[in-house]
């Protein structure tokens, strides 16, 4: 049985009103199990279906060229919102948002605990959890919690949302707000702790976890200060331009270009789709500019040996 | 210095005569020496560069999809003769032929000694050393071999060419020869080694190395052979089908999914870039069939858990 509520009945609505007869899916590796029965109904219902074996890092990362390049007529893009304004292959955005709140009901015992100190509580969800929004502000109201949340804006299509590279409508709430709450993972808090001086604390409902994110964020800008450092002595910089459709910086990768040499060093646009280590390694540039997914640099900086 | 001849001027007389203003230079990790040299140069002229920092498998994997998805008007291919019949993007094929004969010639010895049953050769080299063919075959001839080339045909553009995965006019040769002497690495004796029963030689000036390729054979097909064992029982199943030019075989795919459906299996098409491990690992096929690159199944079948 499907974690997730996936509505086959309206993606057959959608693929029959357009007469679409090939169709990509798209997953990142944790929806498999829903992947496989969305490609299984469609078959059934004489539909051609591709699976999309690379990988997928959010709806910045539409599977464009892999259906254009197979003649493909459409794409099922699965576990993440909207985020680009127009898709260059009409693209259905299947969200798959959990289906079982308890998880997430469970973890207000520790919530209540471990943000003691808060009371006015700024909360953002991953598009997974967001169906339990409503009910999780009264949860927190009834706990004694003050919660707010987000509008929708941009590429965060709706209210309470968070996206690993986008918190905006949480930091408007910076003056008013004791401390932070985001539901998902470590990667989803941590994006937001980077960017305030509050408390953020990370609930992920999988691992039944409440994680504060403070010295993650100490130990990570620790380390950002040495790769700074590091980044200074190198003379041959390459800039990294990716060709995901959301991460196609191409404009801030000139302007980077001009800069660094200006400051007389050597530097190349490198065009990248995954940034791959070993492709980094085998590259002459002893250091790099990152303009594709921003979380990069953060996450996996100490994967990249330069 | 570069080890390879680069005709600079040529490169820059084929830029303006067809104005190109923005290139993307993409070449396997082995010539990034050249790459910077072509880069800088271009630069000089008042070219724009980019680099494509992703993988470069061969004439059959060129990065159109980078230079039309960054608009850039053309490509400079390092590393590989043309493959493709037609280009979606203009593009030079800079094969980067060595320049210094002295490594081939030093083989000549061990050649002697170690071919010294066979009389009648079949030779065949990759590109980097085709400059220096007519003269490796006069040198086996005053060493007393009868050295036979095979002609070019299809992605096989010169004489005495050979790739990884074509060994065509070898074969051809095939009741004539006594044995077999490419001149490459192990990778490009070993495909031709596979198919035919001659005694295959691998001579690799870069290593000054002789292989005989007996051995590695056996060994292969031992373990293909417990793969195809494994595959039998496998229900579901994996057809990689690759987005690369050269590589993307959609008929064959479909063709293979319906022979796979009509034995009782479960199948999918699953398009990828480079075939990625821990991509195969994540989905959820127990056994994969390749139609990308042929060597994939032979060299980076262990590399595949699955």
């Amino acid at each position: 049985m499907s974690r997730c509520r996936i509505d086959l009945g309206r993606i057959e609505e959608w693929v029959k009103a357009k007469r679409f007869k090939k169709i990509l899916i798209q997953v990142p590796p944790g929806l498999w199990p829903e992947a496989v029965t969305v490609s299984e109904f469609l078959k059934k219902a004489g539909v051609e279906t591709i699976i999309h074996g690379g990988s997928c890092w959010g709806g910045c990362d539409v599977a464009y060229f892999e259906a254009k390049s197979l003649k493909l007529d459409a794409i099922i893009h699965m576990g993440h919102s909207r985020f680009l304004e127009r898709d260059e292959v009409p693209t259905y955005y299947l969200e798959c948002r959990y289906m079982d709140p308890e998880p997430l009901k469970s973890l207000l015992g520790e919530i209540k605990d471990r943000l003691s100190g808060c009371k006015r509580i700024g909360v953002g969800l991953t598009v997974q959890w967001l169906d339990f929004l409503d009910e999780l502000l009264t949860w927190l109201r009834n706990i004694g919690f003050e919660p707010y949340v987000g509008e929708p804006i941009g590429v965060l299509r709706y209210r309470g949302q968070v996206l690993g590279c986008n918190y905006h409508p949480l930091l408007k709430l910076e003056k008013i707000v004791d401390c932070y709450l985001v539901i998902g993972s470590i990667f989803h808090g941590l994006g937001l702790a980077l960017q305030t001086r509050k408390p953020t604390y990370a609930g992920d409902p999988c691992t039944q976890r409440i994680v504060k994110l403070e010295e993650h964020v100490k130990k990570l800008l620790k380390s950002r200060y040495s790769y700074i450092q590091e980044f200074r002595n190198a003379r041959r910089i390459g800039i990294l331009l990716s060709v995901k459709p959301g991460q196609r910086r191409v404009k801030l990768a000139v302007k980077l270009r001009r800069i660094i040499e200006e400051a007389g060093k050597i530097s190349e646009i490198v065009v990248v789709d995954d940034v791959e280590e070993d492709h980094l390694l085998d590259l002459p540039h002893e250091a790099f500019v990152n303009t594709a997914c921003p979380r990069l640099s953060i996450e996996d900086q100490n994967r990249f040996k330069k």
